[in-house]
């Protein structure tokens, strides 16, 4: 996320109680997760395994909990808790604002388009030209949606991230990353009854355009999808997934956060992608395998008493 | 679907830009798929291999992209590109329109029937008498309910059909093939919460007398459900399927489209069935086969590496 | 279910046509299922070889197909239909009471609660303060919910249980067993968007304090959910499993009913848990064993044409 206005790293450290090291005049221009950091963003670390890996990404304002050297032109924030002060920085910036009404004031609404009864449209919302939102959509704030975008019923479009940090040492283990991405929803996508896409932790969740989505299908956090799939229903993207263009994932799939599938993949039903997979081919199992080899590894398995008998004289289980 | 009046096909000639080959004279009486028409139906065909299929259906009026002989009494309307003459005829006869209200004042509600709040009921809805619809649920127009029927919260019942046509030399590649037919749920049957069924591409969504299903189910375009059937949560049935009467479902099964299931048949859960099975039986796996010989399966791939051991001395991976 | 005021053994034998045995003169304080009962309670048993654990549970109450031995200081209400007789008294002490808005009047919600637009609240729903109910939410009549807790769009909490007694000899063949439980949601829990939390037959659904549910999860009727546990997308629980604390669920992961899964255990995604396992441990597979060996199981599978090769001397399919 970029702020609106540039915010000093003076104020930062006051507001988080944190301690001033290396430049101590600039000014940070967003704040984003580690691997969505651009130049100007506040980050922050708290293993310190990760510490060269943050010191020398891209942002320039590090909350961390050790007094390290601090890279020329940089700002460290120093506390004892980053994570707890980064997400105070995102709720200071990214509130959680109720609404007083079904369409917020602040959203636009395109030309033709129809907003059905018991839609839900929230605050800095976009909504483009000649869409169709069914009934009792959900949009969560800031959520950007194109032209000829049909929405079906039931839809929940810019949850927050499913995201916490474990606490061994609390009653109450998990600690809420509080997000600030958004949902961007390109040209011409169709998505079916009941689904689900969560906003980005920091960046955007994406789905590219001419992208059809099917009933009850779950969009994680962040997961950028390329133009052209097709996912049927019931089908899950993890967390920060990205699908390449023209991916076609048959009923009851499943992949798995932080990987990618390559352009024109096609995954068949009730798969599980557990990492990366090439495009332009085909793919099944839990965990999937290249859909030819894996047909015939079942029937390989039929042919275990054949072996059997041979070797033992008796197919007896 | 059927037309509430007939059509000339001089009219849909024009309408469609087509050239009338044939009979120049007659009335359509309807629109479908190729594997539902009627006499009277308006169909089309735009790939070679399947024009005798076409040709020689039930269907009275074919649009098609080729202008062929054309069979006694019947009318080709010639276009390049049936597939958008199609959906323009389907539009015209069946156009989406907006909702002024949750309620319309078209639907018709029976005696004894609570809607809670947030219920969305379309134009031309039937719901019988005795139901519970319970809060935040969506019935898209033209969906027919009948009697004693529970249908609860955040369900959505007559989204449209899953199913495109690609064109893999646009930019955007899938063209909607869009529904006109309808949901029809007949007396008895539950609906847990969160459940979608989509109308049918051109025929009817058939959920039976006495069936019973679960949360989060997702019912694809056409499917023909039987009676008394028993669905657990997250199960998918995929477009035109057919469920004979009695069929029970475990949780989180997929069924494949284009298939039938047999009277009675039980289906264990997170199985995936991808082509007909006979009615009576238990089935297991993904894919799915007889539920005992599965299992026995499975007790096999555990002795593999004794077999390995006593052919190459070790057991080692 | 406990009964606001204690109900008398022959009101209940009058309105229901039972037949009194055993003391006449005592008073039922709730109804439940056998395996929930208590001190006071109803409960029913309609197969012969039940009735011993029925007639020596903790039930007061016993409704019954047969006039058998009533056992010292117990009422037995005999009757052809105590499934039927269960049924009415549970819809007169627990009826569907219509709603008259989207939030009951008799519902209270505490300090510092934000109801987003086109939320639902139930009669005698209570929830605490501090809380987010996104749009669209649905919560049925009597549900609890504690303080800081988080409900995503969509959801639906407190749907009835799916469960039925068949009855082949009619037509319509299942019979709704009408559920008079509740949900019970402790502090600092988080929902996602379109999860369903169905509530108990007659006890209670709980999801334990800090616990956290992403999207499209389903948790069936009088499931226990501990503290601390994690469930990732489009997860489901079968009826009355018991989920200890500290345990992470995978996305799409099925859990059969009647189980109870350790604490701490981890279950990878899309495997299927069908029986009780043990805490501590990481499963995988459908059906899932311990994630190890069933992994080194794949490896094994892939060696079966070396096996064949080795034997027959080819390894053609």
């Amino acid at each position: 996320m970029k702020f609106e206005q540039p915010v000093s790293v003076q104020w930062l450290a006051e507001y988080t109680g944190a301690k001033l090291v290396g430049n101590t005049t600039q000014e940070a221009t967003g704040i984003n997760e580690i691997h969505k950091v651009t130049n100007g963003d506040i980050s922050f670390v708290d293993f310190e395994k990760y510490y060269n890996a943050c010191l020398n990404s891209a942002a320039t304002i590090i909350i961390i909990n050790k007094e390290v050297e601090c890279p020329e032109g940089k700002t460290l924030l120093v506390t004892d808790d980053p994570f707890t002060a980064y997400v105070k920085i995102v709720k200071r910036f990214r509130p959680f604002e109720p609404a007083s009404s079904m369409v917020s004031e602040t959203a636009v609404i395109g030309e033709g388009t129809h907003l059905q009864p018991g839609v839900f449209v929230g605050n800095h919302v976009t909504i483009g030209r000649n869409c169709i939102i069914h009934p009792n959509v959900t949009i969560y704030d800031h959520t950007e949606i194109g032209d000829n975008v049909i929405i079906h019923a039931g839809c929940v479009i810019g949850a927050d991230a499913f995201y916490f940090k474990r606490r061994r040492d609390r009653a109450v283990q998990y600690d809420k990353l509080e997000s600030c991405g958004r949902v961007i929803i390109h040209n011409d996508v169709e998505i079916g009854a009941g689904t689900t896409i969560d906003k980005g932790v920091s960046g955007d969740t994406i789905i590219g355009e001419g992208t059809k989505l099917d009933n009850h299908i779950h969009i994680g956090h962040g997961a950028v999808i390329g133009r052209n799939c097709l996912f049927a229903a019931q089908t899950g993207i993890g967390g920060k997934a990205i699908i390449e263009d023209e991916v076609i994932l048959w009923g009851q799939v499943g992949v798995s956060k932080d990987l990618t599938i390559g352009k024109g993949a096609v995954v068949l039903a009730q798969s599980g992608i557990p990492a990366s997979v090439e495009g332009g081919k085909t793919y099944f199992g839990s965990p999937a395998g290249e859909a030819k080899p894996k047909m015939r590894e079942l029937a390989w398995i039929k042919r275990i008493p054949d072996l059997w008998e041979k070797i033992y004289g008796n197919k007896s289980l």
